[in-house]
């Protein structure tokens, strides 16, 4: 699946920084615009700047220009291709422990059976 | 959590190479020989090596050496912290389709109310 390896690149790729974590950390809350998303780095805005576009081009996050105000969001869905990709290398003994969680609940559930 | 954001932050930078992904999703499968990993890569082995070790420092894999053969594992749990960060990340939306989820199996369990 090479479209889905390269959207998983991009996206791992741009989460392995920690300003880039946090940017999306602060967006999971609410859009922002660039100057507020700023204020809490101690960078200058350009690089600032090159990180968003980073976070873009990875289909992390889109951005949207008002005047002279861009503001930046979070896009729906965007951290998906991740979770599938770590749903699948869950390994044979988290799928057993998963099985096991399954069957424990629906024990409970059902009550004692004598 | 400066000890949760350097392991998520190890994690995430191992993770964010395609050889090193391709090992993960070998080792989810069942632990392996360092030569069985190498087969299927068109790279020299000490590159391998490398990688394994990138993977190793990170606490994503583990490996044991018996004799001369060393056989790496996936380590449990080792994703874990990255799930954990991706669970904080769900925005507003998300939770309020989450709860709608929530909301409309239980309606469906309960069945008609009238």
């Amino acid at each position: 699946m090479p479209y889905y390896d390269d959207e998983l690149d991009a996206v791992l790729r741009a989460l392995a920084d920690p300003t880039r974590r946090a940017v999306v950390e602060r967006l999971a809350r609410s859009p922002a615009v660039v100057s507020d998303l700023a204020a809490p780095f101690a960078m200058a805005l350009p690089s600032l700047l090159q990180h968003l576009r980073v976070l873009e081009n990875a289909g992390v996050v889109t951005s949207e220009k008002h005047g002279r105000v861009r503001t930046v969001s979070l896009r729906p869905g965007a951290l998906d291709v991740l979770h599938l990709w770590l749903g699948e290398q869950r390994t044979p003994a988290e799928h057993q422990a998963d099985r096991l969680g399954i069957h424990l609940a629906r024990t409970i559930d059902e009550g004692p059976t004598t």
